[in-house]
């Protein structure tokens, strides 16, 4: 024997995948939420690096995948992740408890045997983090847990390259015999046998038995691991915690072990390991396997890259596409609603509801933005005006450059605006004026009406939720009409001087429509939620219920005053939240359109997630009031009675344009002439809609 | 007597300047509002034009100035401006009757014999008008009403220039004697008379006198008028009323009279009127004197540029600056609310006062554009973050751009945004970081933190209004003092997940608080406010008096939901317009900050132009409640009690350092901490103020 040296072992370096992170932050925001649980995950290493390498330990996109499948060519390393939710947390939790608890869970597996029976739980790690969700930056640091146990291991002769010891034969054998690794035998950790030039590989647990019934024969033993490590005189950190089983369970057997660390890579195409060592180790006395301590001392916190015992910290920020760092952002800020307030948020509802915006005046512009806070992605904005000068203090898509030369569109510039802010959002602009009842068509004027009507009646179809935005009242009579009779979700807001009207339209649901039939009239409330003190979603009114004239031209002799907006600055925010917040309560209600109002505070409604769902939202600002009022549709409505919805769906265009040259043809079809003298009209609910600028 | 032909007049052609139009569109916002009463007007004409030019009729700048000083060099026409408040108005306004009612006055001052007083009336004219001052499209049809009576003129003679009868030294002396024009004897309408070589200037009125005179001596009189007409052939139109009169007036008479049309020119520096005409004319038996008509036959209405009975416009826009035309735009917007709505509005107050937003984020942004709205004019706004990704849906100052590189400065990106909007805005963004109780400054950072106090100091100092608009709670805390040290509004808008608080803080005013002294306790509420169940603006608690805990470090430890906007979208535009329009609430009111708050619905109290003033609103998206309850200052409060502002005012920067190394040393000089033991905390209204990204 030559002079005894100590044997070292080459740590592991951590290589974490950039699209783990990404991974990562998806459990982190739909599964894990606020938990700082530890959770299992599960690293790799190879034995097949170039040398000059570091012994890496890879935590690749898949990591947190229970059903993950292990490569065929790497050795699994069992690991703990550990995430703060904060950068204290991160900053101030002990790291000596930390590692110690790790340290525990792989003692006990040492001590029980059951690492043994599982040895990749030998290539244990503890990878600790904190994730700043919100600029990508994602501090961790890895522990690989050790124990100083035996406290060093002498070597019987120094580490060789099997090339000194084994012919080329015996290493193509070898390396033959070590592709059955993987699959009953643990890549990791094994047994392996070597006679004249046969090899064979066997279980770890099994090398006791093997070596007694090789005792004698010229059989040898050897303890063997797949050796991250690419040094040519030091082991990967696999061995240290092997040796420490090894001295546990097999020392008082045997004091020397020959162990050979498996390196194979390819080269011109074949495999070769002849660059594996074999080290003999004499663990004799290194302790008294008799009474093992509690815990032995024990290590493993990497070094950062400067060195210095410490976190690292990847941003991934920078190497991310902008619009996709945009979308993650915005998916991140609505995700975090449902960690603590609202779990039961239903967010994809919101994101896949496709919103239609009739008027891209200072509702509209508003009403967009907060859909878009929301995660609509798919909006629509529809306005014949452009911008004039006066709109961008007001209007909050536009700027003052959208004034020069004439004005650009309103509803290009907002559509515009809309990607500029958020790239990723599905949105188009759509000019065109809205025919309204008592604005004569002339014949010249025919066919451009009719393509109007079309058009509108198309984006109707391809949309989820129509919101009425615009600035007379007979603008909003044909979405009205086309709302209903093709079961959408309509939504109306209207603007004062400093008070505003919300409310969602009786909402025509086609399942509960073909039930009941179209033609005959609608049935009153339901017994069980009249005595509830409710109204159900499909008997709500639209805006034109409580009229009791058919809308007609009210835009003609309107004073500056009417025609602009005046109301107070704040207003059209107020109504543009509320209708917009009505909205989302309507998509996260079980209900959705249907769902019931309660017409009084006392009345106990069916919520939605979002709580109740009221049928309008009235607001006065100047005596700081909001009141929500319900009512049901009213059979004579000019806007939304069967007897108007069924005249537009038997006659269409011809049953409109009607409509548009005579606004009291409008009050006969729906009954409402039949009703005018016993009407007190002074109770006409006043609220004015001018909002736009005439055109 | 040569052949008799017919007199024939050239009528006038109407020219507004377009400074009259600027003016007119001041006077409609601030005087007429929605008159559309007659309002008088001066137009003027003169006679020196050169040749081949129309007869026109110039409204200038001043026309409706009443004080206006008539020109020396034109004659002034009596007109009468009617404006219409819509297209529809100005199109269907029966022409027939507006020129008739001007006839008739025309008719009654010949009738009357005042026309004979006060000639320039037979030069009246009628503007009627539309103006669409959203567009700067103004339309105008002028009319220059006159009779057909005589209904036709014989001439004596071809009409011929004064240089075939007079020499050139009559008519040097013509013109001399014209001098004295314009001063006792009207420019417009004249007697002239001639002996020799000698001329006269007369009143119009001492015509037959004169005549009668005359008659039998060398002496020559004529009618005279100043004639805007330059052809060679024909006066101009206000010959025609001035022989009406005559024919009225006179022609019993005379029928024969000489009339001098008279046009002065200055050609190569010296006045000259050899231009002018002699028109002879013959009246005899064109009407009975003694039965006047009612009224005769009128005509006047213009033609327009297209020689069609029609209304001229003219579009101002174009040739404005655009940055002037939106500027005048938002004005009108603004002052519309005060034509009808609140004549009371007093908007000069809010656009000049000076608005200090601590907070660039999603309040920030909201409420600068409210801000805009109600035409504020100077505002700063505050952030140390810059703009991230998840930002612009929700911040609506920002767009996807401002996240690129690492993020502009939210300051300076909102700063931009808002002149980009608006360009007349006085508009800064301040990069700071507000240091905070609780948040210890190191030694190395003393400079710094003195430094930025300082700066906010100066700012808190050159604002009236500071909006505390931040993400936490503790950032609030130095404005808040600094606020109330120097005697501003100060007005907080926290945000919760579905809920908000906006809130007046306590305002310290100058002069209150120099009368009651500042080392002694704040004075109880007085009994008067007290019975009637208010609290005065003095008296109200700020952010920090509802709290039993000085404000510390709350941002450490924060979770992500905590550190983001976990708030509905709407919410965010619901705190932003109650808060803007809770200033303008305020300023509105005539004691402003001292404005007093009441304390439940029955309160009596004063009222401001915009309703009463609220201490704070708390509103409540699920349940659709709005709140406005009011409290009195706490006087331990840590915010705004007297022994916290006077160790401010004594020891400036040395006492908030020590506050912002321990908060502990805060609730020891507010006396918070003698209070602890008898406080439960469990009684603390919640309300998250988490709203911004931690940086």
């Amino acid at each position: 024997m030559g002079e005894t040296t100590i044997l070292q072992f080459a740590p592991f370096s951590s290589a974490v995948d950039a699209g783990f992170w990404h991974k990562f932050t998806q459990l982190k925001l739909d599964v894990f939420h606020l938990s700082e649980d530890a959770v299992p995950i599960t690293g790799s290493y190879v034995n097949s690096d170039a040398p000059g390498l570091p012994s890496r330990l890879s935590v690749e996109y898949d990591a947190l995948d229970r059903n993950r499948v292990p490569s065929k060519w790497a050795c699994s390393a069992v690991g703990t992740l550990i995430n703060t939710n904060t950068v204290e947390e991160f900053r101030n939790r002990s790291k000596q408890e930390l590692l110690k608890s790790s340290a525990s869970v792989l003692w006990d597996a040492i001590i029980s045997g059951s690492a043994l029976e599982k040895p990749s739980v030998l290539a244990s790690f503890l990878m600790f983090t904190f994730a700043d969700l919100k600029k990508y930056h994602y501090y961790y640091w890895f522990a690989f847990p050790a124990f100083t146990l035996p406290k060093t291991i002498p070597l019987v002769k120094q580490p060789q390259c099997v090339s000194l010891i084994l012919t080329d034969e015996q290493i193509a054998s070898l390396v033959l015999a070590c592709e059955g690794l993987g699959t009953d035998v643990d890549r990791g950790f094994f047994t392996l046998t070597q006679s004249g030039n046969e090899f064979g590989i066997h279980l770890l647990k099994d090398y006791p038995q093997i070596r007694t019934a090789a005792s004698g024969t010229d059989r040898e033993v050897y303890l063997a691991f797949s050796d991250p490590c690419t040094l040519p005189q030091n082991p990967g950190w696999p061995l240290r915690n092997l040796l420490t089983l090894v001295t546990l369970k097999w020392s008082h057997l045997w004091s020397v072990y020959k162990i050979l660390c498996l390196r194979i890579r390819t080269r011109s195409g074949t495999k070769d390991a002849t660059h594996s060592l074999v080290v003999d180790v004499d663990l004799k006395g290194v302790i008294d396997t008799d009474n093992p301590p509690d815990l032995p001392p024990f290590l493993g916190w990497e070094k950062n890259e400067r060195g210095k015992m410490g976190p690292r910290m990847v941003n991934l920020s920078a190497n991310m596409d902008p619009i996709r760092l945009a979308e993650s952002a915005v998916d991140l800020n609505l995700k975090l609603m449902r960690w603590r307030v609202a779990p039961l948020l239903d967010l994809p509802i919101i994101q896949n509801t496709r919103c239609l915006l009739l008027g891209s005046g200072t509702l509209g512009c508003s009403v967009a933005r907060c859909l878009l806070g929301w995660g609509v992605e798919h909006l629509t904005l529809l306005d014949s005006g452009k911008v004039s000068y006066s709109n961008p203090v007001r209007q909050n898509l536009f700027k003052f450059k959208d004034c020069l030369n004439g004005g650009t569109y309103k509803a290009v510039a907002a559509a515009d605006a809309l990607v500029e802010i958020y790239p990723k959002v599905n949105c188009k602009g759509v000019i065109l004026n809205i025919p309204m009842p008592g604005h004569t068509v002339s014949e010249s004027l025919e066919q451009q009406v009719r393509s109007d009507v079309s058009v509108l009646e198309q984006l109707v179809d391809d949309h989820d939720v129509v919101f009425l935005l615009m600035d007379s009242r007979e603008s909003r009579w044909l979405p009205t009409v086309l709302g209903a009779a093709k079961h959408k979700i309509v939504l109306t807001a209207a603007l004062g001087f400093d008070s505003y009207l919300v409310i969602r339209h009786g909402y025509r649901c086609k399942e509960t429509e073909l039930e009941e039939g179209t033609a005959s009239s609608k049935p009153s409330v339901s017994n069980s939620s009249a005595l509830r003190g409710s109204i159900p979603g499909n008997l709500l009114g639209c805006y034109f219920c409580n009229d009791v004239v058919a809308p007609g031209d009210s835009t003609r002799d309107r004073t500056l005053d009417q025609q602009c907006t005046v109301t107070r600055p704040g207003i059209s925010y107020l109504a543009a939240a509320h209708v917009t917040e009505l909205m989302v309560s309507i998509l996260q209600h079980p209900d959705r359109g249907l769902a019931e109002a309660r017409l009084n505070d006392k009345a106990d409604v069916k919520e939605g997630v979002l709580g109740p769902v009221p049928h309008s939202i009235r607001g006065f600002l100047g005596r700081h009031q909001l009141l929500t009022p319900a009512s049901t549709a009213f059979q004579q409505c000019s806007g939304c009675c069967d007897k108007v919805i069924s005249a537009y769906r038997e006659k269409g265009f011809e049953f409109l344009l009607k409509v548009f040259n005579s606004s009291i043809y409008l009050e006969e079809v729906s009954g409402l002439s039949e009703l005018h003298h016993c009407v007190d009209d002074s109770q006409i609910w006043e609220l004015s809609d001018s909002e736009e600028e005439m055109e």
